[in-house]
């Protein structure tokens, strides 16, 4: 393309653009599933006084091993989830997409491929091309579960270094059982690939639902990313981690960048951590929450997915697009991904959804909301 | 390697350690070329107010391309060098060593090759490693300049698609002419290469040596990366950035993770521009304590290299690692780094350059300090 002319840009990159949902000032922001409640005065206070503590050393480099932290969120997985973690079994990173590269970096690379199962988060595929991983996509059924012997055939067929189990997955909300989890996790391992199960969505999973973090001691090849991001509020200080067993983290730390972390976002996240109990407070009302959307979209006629996310899928509309460019003529921005005929909304706070709710039974009642 | 059994861990990365100077707790830190001076009771409390500000609303996502903060750096190179950029000419990522991964994302990788001359930034060849980039090394020559048409030579037979220079280098301390970089820019663009400058240490040049900012209008394959850990003294928050032409940074944007630069990282640094006439005044200092230090290493007999740079590589001796280890068994942590017989020293306050001194001094009339 002539705007990179006289520029080695990698050819495989030429025809893409800067990975991103719509950047929009708009009043009602559902699109990429961020939680709407901000930091508390407690929470931003704890920020501050850390971050002007670590202000006073900032010309030194950070701790390159970040144990503290590491220590700090081993020690939040097993109050969220029973997990029995030591701090050399975390990694973090800036987001979670920094630590799918570091997994990538390590366990993937030329001559090797990742498989995950469509549809998932769109974003798999950028982290392979990155990382020059080969990249195949096995399918979920109709419903969007997986099927468990198609999957094994899949990692048995194409024999990847990586998978990539989305659970709860975007954009569908679906989790996996965790039989199904450990079925992929021992298949995996007698192909020696490391297996990921991308948890970013965790917190908001139904009760019942375990976590794949469960299956950790009996599976030194797993790794159960987790976010900040999503559950936690705290999107904007970018903070991914995962755990895994002690000799994986020691791989990923061959790869990764020198000082990746900074002594900021150390400090931000160890200050917001110790608020965890007030911040997932809020995730019992987003659940309620999403409950209530997807019973009222589907008393609308409307085909909504279970979700165990912080979003819901639905649809199926003729023209989503049409759908979607309406409730942004309202002010409210969700987002159109997934399979062809579907929507994405984020869940809100109460007065979101309701603009929300309002916003798409005007469009029903028009030619615009034509299902399907 | 028995500590990844059942791993599959690439081949390539199997024999390495994480890497990484010794992070010790001494008295005197002389080993990373960090700046020894601590941001200000005034930086600091600009800092806070900032990132109190971006902590009320860390459950949304960052900007995605932080313009704010690439117009407050290019107003920075502006007055620190003199060079007309605009916002969208900058770019930035946690460290310059992000920078780097980006610039070899997007235009090194599998099949092509980077091209540097040593001795220089030993992470280099990691850049290369981490994105399946063919490494090559061309020689500087025995007083660590580079020569001119032995560079350009090099560059033609190995037609690389990136080459790295580092000015000053790293870790000799070496500045490179202006016109020899500009002739490797000109060489680089009729091959279609990149060439990429690393001016980490730039603001501690000597005067009259200009900065390869001066050469970004005439080419649009250029790059001149940067950092905020040297002379900026913001080690801890990790902030490298470039300024080249729009397309080369557009380029960069296709392969960045969305959200790299978290909001707090983006309130620090702008906070931190905010003070710069203060934070480089600490340089002009540090001018000074490096020049005495060279004068002071020669009066003792020994090789110190010209440095534009806030270190001295100083020599040579028979056994390097001993001296470097009696200068920690006093409490002064210096890199043994460099060519054989070589150790680095980085140009710390009066008060630490004087432990140096001493501890130096006492090696030097042992038999640990034998010259070679």
């Amino acid at each position: 393309m002539a705007r990179f002319d006289g520029l080695p840009l990698r050819d495989e990159l030429k025809a893409f653009e800067p990975y991103g949902a719509p950047q929009l000032d708009v009043p009602f922001l559902l699109n990429v599933n961020e939680n709407p409640y901000p930091p508390s005065d407690a929470v931003v206070a704890d920020i501050t006084a850390s971050v002007a503590e670590a202000a006073r050393g900032l010309n030194r480099y950070p701790d390159r091993d970040f144990l503290a932290l590491r220590a700090d969120l081993a020690a939040y997985l097993g109050r969220e989830s029973g997990a029995h973690l030591t701090a050399e079994q975390i990694w973090a990173a800036n987001g979670s997409n920094e630590v799918m590269l570091h997994l990538l970096q390590a366990f993937g690379g030329p001559g090797r491929t990742a498989l995950s199962f469509a549809p998932t988060y769109s974003m798999y595929p950028e982290y392979a091309r990155d990382t020059n991983t080969g990249w195949v996509v096995g399918r979920r059924s109709h419903d969007f579960t997986l099927d468990q012997s198609k999957a094994l055939a899949a990692i048995s067929r194409h024999r990847p270094s990586v998978v990539l189990l989305a659970s709860p997955n975007n954009p569908t909300g679906t989790a996996l059982p965790i039989q199904l989890v450990e079925a992929v996790a021992g298949r995996t391992a007698s192909i020696g690939a490391v297996l990921v199960v991308d948890e970013a969505y965790a917190e908001f999973r139904r009760a019942g639902t375990p976590s794949a973090t469960s299956l950790l001691p009996a599976y030194p090849n797993l790794a159960v990313a987790r976010t900040t991001s999503k559950a936690f509020a705290l999107a904007g200080a970018r903070v991914g981690y995962l755990a895994a067993s002690k000799q994986l983290v020691d791989a990923l730390r061959i790869v990764r960048l020198p000082y990746h972390l900074s002594a900021v976002t150390q400090a931000v996240a160890r200050a917001a951590l110790r608020h965890s109990d007030e911040l997932l407070g809020r995730v019992e009302q987003l659940r309620v929450e999403r409950d209530e959307t997807v019973d009222w979209l589907r008393a609308q006629g409307l085909k909504a997915v279970d979700s165990d996310a912080n979003f819901v899928l639905f649809g199926t509309f003729t023209d989503r697009h049409a759908v979607w460019q309406a409730l942004l003529d309202d002010g409210v921005l969700i987002r159109e991904t997934g399979p062809d005929g579907w929507l994405r909304v984020s869940i809100g706070a109460a007065a979101e959804m309701a603009a929300f709710r309002a916003s798409l039974e005007k469009v029903l009642k028009s030619d615009i909301g034509r299902q399907s």
